[in-house]
């Protein structure tokens, strides 16, 4: 549907062409693989082979060197087929990302050129809530540590490349290292079954005494240090906001095309043709007002994402706090406007879409799933306190 | 949770004890059966041994003549736990009661009193939007008919006893029969594989030249054709509402459940415990009221209903059709309550709860498939006629 | 229109004629009422004279002795045509009533017998959140008190003959007293002029050492001191709700009346008439089904505060507090009932409904001013921790 | 609020002070002026007299040459404060573009220049819908038309300088004419007292032969006769969205300084102020949403109209659609928004709110009054449709 994207930067773009062929592969298979859960190994290398992980890789250090603006319209195009897929695409891309929000230079630039050279997937191993994993000084390696216990929700650490993971020190100071996902020590349960995003693999990862060189933390400036450093959380919810979209969008795509089947109006209906009924436009038209508005909502968000990431080192907490308003907007809005296609799309399709072959029921759970990632009544708080005190979100994990 | 029947009469009801135990039965194993899908062969063997099925049937004709409140509130009590076999159970006393509706006493009497005596088990075919069906006069036999084609939805006819289907004559007479089940001609397939409702057998029945007998058609009075005949739309939709609610009520029991294990708020929340969360707390009292309402219209409806159906063959249009506001109103609300928690409940739960291992989406998968039998737009619309124009619900076999 | 009150005992109260006669006179006026604000002394006047005054007080002194049920079925009566003097009628019952739950039957007996004798309108004062009054103790009078300083929101204040007050004592005890209208060092100002509820005379009373003997104050057993003197709050609760849902009524019969006049259905629409344009029924259908709604709740928790009404000092707290959720579940739903008919109705009148000629911008006014009351908000987290924890109200003036 | 203008092209604009400085004196007088109702003569002049007539005319034609962008920020500013004269502001640049659309250059720009040297307010009396008057050929005029009847709904017609009419021939044959609003038989009634929207002097105006040349009348290329002319009825729609934007956001900002100045949270509240209550950020948080979302979607609508405009008779059917569902869209959402805050923003004042003195209802009753202009239910059809089926508006006068 041209409208969806009328003014997606998409056509223009040179990997244009590589994402249609991705997402159109990821698309043939999504029903079958939503029933099976699961690694999709096939599927991780088709995006893996297409380049597109090195998307937000400077050029210079052998990537594509795209904006987040562009890399945030991959994820939502994934997401429109599959989102489990595109969560895995864009947290590869946070991953990379926290490397250098939260480390040197002198650390980051190596990973993300040997990350291009090799493409390599991030998965994720951080989730700063679980406390399960404990960090204790090595004995063996001056300013290393060795991480030890169970961590959760470690979405993508299944057939992953290289892992971000957290632990907390004796004295509750959080540690973030990278590490490759061989490093002995390190064991990945394949026990992530859920009602939806089935092949996220964010399941459990076990680590037993794991080896973090000083070169392998991520210390300086270290987690949410700086304003520059508080942007990771806004990523995050960005990438969770192109997700819902997607979702959204995809949602509705299906709903239109099989309503465009339908043959009889409901027998009190006054419209010739289930087309025109008027409840039926009446659906519709909420359904892409509320994509249209999330969309524009996250658009600017993402305008106003990139600029702060250009201010680097220079970035304050004002314009954080700002970029962070437009984040949160874009994430209520997309959350709300996502869940309720998905949920009502039943409502214009009727019953014969209710069909196991289908399975259309899996935009619900996958949005109704992804949209817990944090209580979105606490990000209209966020909006609350903005509108009412001028406050600007205390920079967290989430916020 | 007492406070979910406040004022159920089951407490005083003989059979509440039956009927707890059978919740139970169901319960146990309600998670796993969503997953396998298929006849619910065993628990519809537990109803039949429990005599719930003779709910409806006089006591003069063996059964154990209760009123349709109180077997509405068993098919809510069911739908609590287990909406699919809440639906053939609720199905199998309005097909009992379509004989009677439609038919003459020679012929229901003696249904009822086999049915009783032998724990018959009624399933669908009837579905009078299926045009899949056609009716020839059967040259054998002086009146009598011969059913072919096919029909779809055909609820409850797997392991059934008795079937009530339809068909429509060369000049487009729709003609409706009981028949048994074991009738040559009659071959039921194993095709209803759907997002919710998984254990309605809502598949497809093959009719090759099915007999009915003349006594075997519901000709006298016949489908619609007087006020007490019109009733048969009004029971289907009470029945429909009191799933509804049922499955709200579930939902709203695990919701309740599941939060009450939560151990901290969520880290933004001035609350001590999750269950103080003034989020939390507004949801909860959302949910709670939006059932109340559907609950004290649901039975509101069904009293108007006892009453009219005590009133037989004198019933009026005009009480039938106060009877139909009062039903099209419990059904919009129980509608709009049920889905509002089964789509929301997790945001009360958080993550967690989204475990296949508890499935808990199957609220949500049982209220969306079951809401579209007919659309809620079209009640409404109903409701809106009344209250602008005073305008009666036209019967039809959804009004 | 019949259907608004297809249950009402009305018709069989023989205060009926009495109660409609009284409607029709507040109805004739009640525009020109409303755009003029102050006093309504001739409807207060006409209220007297009627007699309905001692629809609450017991036959045995001199009064109809009607339940709650009926008194409240008055206030939603009048609150239709008239909702300031719906209040103050309501109120009047409330402050008669309040004598009789805080103090006692010494007191409020004769209270009750010279009222129903003289036909004295009640007025409040007691707002127990205003900390304007301080109580000290009569120099000249053993137990006596004397209340010192200002009052506001003292709806119906004015031309009242009997006052209900209160004043904090120096160590911060609720003193609550009754007093005639004219008793020394009470002067009452005209300084009422709201956006809505314009005569319910809600100013301030100005109290400069106002004698109230010992016999005077209700202290035995004094403000929500039992669950029988807790019931207090609840009634209050009761009559906005009624008030509310008249509203609402009044509110719908007007958008009712006035489409019914609409000539053409607008250019867009595929309607014949305005009257069966889909958008137009839908808004109707779900304005009555709400008000439906909140009507039953509303019912069932006036038979519920009847019910502990009548087991007198033996009522329970469990009891008590049962009866408040239903009370609570009728607040929230009869708010947002009324408020969304008040609002939405010209969305089906269309722009001609709103000149000033009509002024039905006056139900939205009184309701938008009248369920600021106390926040629901508060009362919906009422609901969610009885849902979610089996947790009671705790009593409060407004709980 | 500085964040309600975050990316506002305000600041930089040359006449900002001059915009401000009007904003300022009709703020000043805004709240007696809706007591009062009647012709805000002394405003008009100050509009006259600031220049800003002339925003719209090109600079070659003695104008400040701005964009509508520019235009339509400026009438949504003044709607913060004075929506009433907001309107008639913005209908007077909607009546010079009328000439433009329907008319020649050499009719136009004479108007535009005159207007700009004069300082002409330009009112209305074209309402398409109301068929009160009739054109007949003027015997006197080849060419010309006399016009006799009556017209309602003439917004700014009074104290006017020009006026645009409109009548129907005997063929029924839509006219528009443009004259001065001295020209002898037009006579303006003082007749305008309704719920909002008070100082639109939206009242009568009689024609009794009134002369209109054949160079008064914009057959060429006449009314919705060319994709450039249908752009019309599009930017009386943009107005009136900006008009209820304008209004959420002073409704927003009253709000938010009135609630700053409560002392104590609700008794029920766990907060320490009213200002961080959880329920009261909610509200605020899904004001300042809706109002950024149709902010969003207003500026792209205003962005692409003003693209569309540029175009001129180059404009095609497609282009003008697409600005068309932007600009429903626009036109839904600030519609939904700004009676949301107008309808709800009590509900964190509370009632101290409600007094007259503020008479802080009239941004529900401008609001509410306005948003019917045309029924917002069939511009959710109009996406609807665009959803579904990729079908562009109809363009008739509304869309």
């Amino acid at each position: 549907m041209k409208h969806f994207h009328a003014e997606s930067q998409f056509a223009s773009e040179p990997w244009n062409a590589t994402v249609e062929a991705v997402a159109k592969r990821l698309a043939d298979t999504a029903i079958e693989r939503d029933r099976a859960g699961g690694t999709a190994k096939a599927e991780r290398d088709v995006i893996r082979e297409s380049g597109l992980l090195t998307l937000s890789t400077p050029v210079e250090l052998g990537g594509l060197g795209a904006d987040w603006t562009s890399v945030l319209d991959v994820v939502r195009r994934f997401a429109e087929v599959d989102s489990s897929l595109a969560h895995l695409f864009g947290f590869h891309h946070l991953l990379l990302a926290t490397t250098r929000l939260f480390g040197r230079e002198s650390q980051w630039a190596p990973w993300y050129e040997h990350s291009a050279r090799h493409r390599w997937f991030w998965g994720n191993a951080l989730n700063p809530l679980d406390r399960g994993a404990r960090a204790t000084p090595d004995p063996d390696a001056e300013g290393g540590f060795l991480f030890s216990g169970t961590k959760r929700f470690c979405s993508g650490a299944s057939d992953s490349d290289m892992l971000v993971a957290s632990a907390f020190t004796h004295d509750d100071r959080l540690l973030i290292g990278v590490v490759p996902t061989t490093r002995a020590g390190i064991s990945i349960r394949d026990d992530w079954d859920n009602m939806g995003q089935r092949q996220t693999d964010s399941g459990t990862v076990d680590f037993n005494a794991v080896r973090f060189d000083a070169d392998a933390l991520l210390t300086d400036p270290g987690p949410l240090s700086t304003p520059f450093a508080c942007l990771r959380p806004l990523l995050a919810q960005l990438i969770l906001s192109n997700i819902y979209l997607g979702l959204g969008n995809g949602a509705l795509r299906e709903a239109r095309a099989f309503v465009q089947t339908n043959q009889r109006p409901w027998i009190a209906s006054t419209a010739a043709t289930p087309q025109q009924d008027p409840y039926v436009l009446t659906h519709f038209g909420d359904f892409w007002l509320g994509l249209e508005s999330a969309r524009l909502l996250t658009s600017r968000a993402a305008a106003l994402f990139d600029d702060a990431w250009r201010h680097g080192a220079s970035l304050t907490e004002a314009q954080r706090g700002e970029t962070a308003i437009a984040v949160a907007a874009a994430k209520v809005a997309s959350t709300r406007a996502g869940l309720d296609v998905a949920h009502r799309m039943f409502e214009v399709t009727g019953a014969r879409a209710t069909t196991a072959a289908l399975r259309l029921d899996r935009y619900w759970r996958n949005l109704r799933v992804h949209t817990l990632h944090d209580p979105v009544d606490y990000k209209v708080r966020e909006l609350g306190d903005w509108a009412l005190n001028d406050g600007l979100p205390r920079p967290s994990f989430y916020s």
